[in-house]
């Protein structure tokens, strides 16, 4: 087989809400086809996959850099030891053939939509779900476990906005959710404090309530917020100042008992190294948020387990970042922690589609080849409209 | 006065060599066009700037994210205290407006394109060379003082190439130069240490000559090597692993006495403060090679300078990456401690124009006002073509 075509577009997220840092008002994602030379039903089979939310769409570097180098590969150097798919590996090293070490960020990305849509074509050619695939390439069992998801949001509502936090979440608990993520650093201490609160009168208790601050918070203000928050036994304190701040966080987890969580803007295996190394994780204790989409996709994520596994971290630890159906065939493949959800935002590319309801706390992905993106139908019409 | 447009080009590198892990066939360079509605001439003041060498043109990010923000914004937004100009720091926040933090890889290197340009507007706006306007914003004077420069290359030449280390070094030496850089990494250890031998018969001293690994070693090699090479006293030894690996940067310094180089893959500040945090860098005796272009542009390098110092560097331990006129203005303007230069390779971007000569191993700016690029024939050509 080879791959005949590979396409891209840009495509606008709708829902835009905004964090304490950012807006998502400008925000894309790429959206990539590899076309195969594989024929089913007169059509050629086309693996798709997109780079996660929050990091933009990546068209120059995958128009620029990637496609011109896998298209000019020989076919053969692509394929498998069967000669009948793709292997990811080769595809991501092709892909960053005289790329410097260092610098993982837009990159990442770019790559990441890349390898994922040959998971979704690998899949696809053996016409089972992505989640299968996953699993037998890391030697697990393709049994489907239904996955633990959480409803993220808890934004912040002006007081002549007609909604409230407790709306929010009430609209989580009535589409089958049972936990709760929700913003902090973005108010006042003493109105977040209100708000986490009025969040856990809805979550009946810590353990179904965590809280992100987004990077917002420096040293002091995130130790100064973790002792108020400490007698409320929360799920996790997520994303306490920059993620790449080493330091504050190992400060951090000397001196906040609960959980905390980060990982989500670590783009490589050697950021994530970085933060073992130096950040002060807890085995057993702290939550882990990769997100195969922004790192170079499942191969280096594979690379990534495996490093956390032999430092003593176990994959229940691991909750990717990203809330969508790719995240959700990557976490049932591999037995990780669990998955997030935006229920409403980052259309088209967040959340599950009709076949995947989300049933006391849990959801998991359907029996659809690959990925299944062609049962959503937003993502569906974004397909369509790549391949016209 | 106000931006009427930002205009890019993508611009491929000519001399096209190769480093222990990449080749540069493929590689090409942001040049940024930030046109003012300030009439000279009857012509409009324009700025221009690139993002130096090594990591991509950044197109999509230019066009896609940078660009329309900083259209955008009012433009009064964007002018310093006088109003006559614009200020780089606010053009540097609007340009990262609504980006998450971490993942500091290519977005850095669009941005840097992009905040080099407003310096040479500024400087031209001024009618002065840039290097005396980025002394002033640092309160430094102005006054110019020649500029130390060594030549880097020191390529691998196959037996049957018909040229030898010795051949490039003396071409060296007859341009100006009395100190180089050599690749090592790329061989067998004898072949490397026996390269070493033969540069050393030209550069006299081993104060006159570096290595750099371009990050191709793990620790026991980089160890290995190290202790090889501790005899020759060389300058420097760059780049020996991963360069985020700061644990192993950390053993390096701890277990080799000379002088370590590492930073040029180190694109923002909390990079470089991790780096200080746990890599081993040592006061008064190690290298730090972060290149503006590629690192978020001048303010972003005026942070990491300001960071460096208040840990106990000195700026004279500062030799940026990048070998070409921008940072020969950086340099001068900041007192840093030299240059780089590759002679015949990375054009049109690499390299100083005939006003600029090498004499007894230094180089200075010229009095053109901004980056003078225009006085370097291959970037007017570039230029030309960008703005016709």
């Amino acid at each position: 087989m080879k791959i005949t075509d590979i396409r891209t577009h840009s495509v606008k997220l709708e829902g835009a809400i905004s964090n304490a840092v950012v807006s998502f008002d400008d925000h894309d994602v790429s959206l990539v086809a590899i076309v195969s030379d594989v024929m089913r039903g007169g059509r050629p089979v086309v693996g798709f996959g997109f780079n996660s939310i929050g990091r933009y769409a990546q068209r120059g570097i995958l128009l620029d850099r990637i496609r011109p180098r896998i298209l000019a590969a020989t076919p053969d150097s692509l394929l498998g030891e069967d000669g009948c798919q793709l292997d990811p590996a080769k595809v991501y090293a092709v892909a960053m053939k005289n790329e410097k070490p260092g610098g993982h960020g837009d990159r990442a990305s770019a790559v990441g939509a890349l390898e994922l849509a040959v998971w979704d074509l690998n899949a696809k050619l053996d016409d089972r779900p992505a989640y299968a695939a996953i699993a037998e390439a890391c030697g697990r069992s393709a049994k489907l476990v239904p996955v633990p998801v959480y409803a993220a949001g808890g934004y912040y509502y002006g007081t002549g906005s007609g909604k409230t936090l407790g709306d929010e979440l009430q609209g989580y608990l009535d589409l089958g959710f049972d936990a709760f993520k929700i913003k902090v650093g973005g108010a006042t201490e003493s109105e977040d404090l209100a708000r986490i609160e009025e969040a856990l009168k809805l979550a009946r208790s810590g353990a179904h309530l965590a809280v992100d601050a987004n990077g917002r918070f420096d040293l002091p203000g995130g130790l100064a917020f973790g002792r108020r928050i400490a007698p409320y036994n929360l799920r996790w304190y997520e994303e306490i100042g920059d993620p790449l701040d080493y330091a504050l966080n190992q400060a951090m987890a000397h001196c906040y008992d609960g959980p905390i969580a980060t990982g989500e803007n670590l783009f490589s295996l050697q950021d994530v190294r970085n933060l073992l190394n130096f950040g002060g994780m807890r085995s057993g204790r702290d939550i882990f948020q990769m997100d195969a989409g922004l790192s170079y996709g499942l191969t280096e994520y594979f690379r990534i387990l495996e490093l956390l596994e032999s430092r003593g971290f176990d994959r229940a630890q691991v909750f990717p970042h990203g809330g969508h159906l790719i995240n959700l065939h990557i976490v049932a493949g591999l037995g990780l922690g669990g998955c997030e959800a935006y229920p409403g935002v980052f259309k088209p590319f967040g959340g599950y589609p009709d076949s995947c309801p989300v049933t006391d706390g849990t959801v998991q992905p359907s029996d659809a080849p690959g990925f299944g993106l062609e049962e959503k139908p937003e993502i569906a019409a974004a397909i369509r409209r790549l391949m016209a």
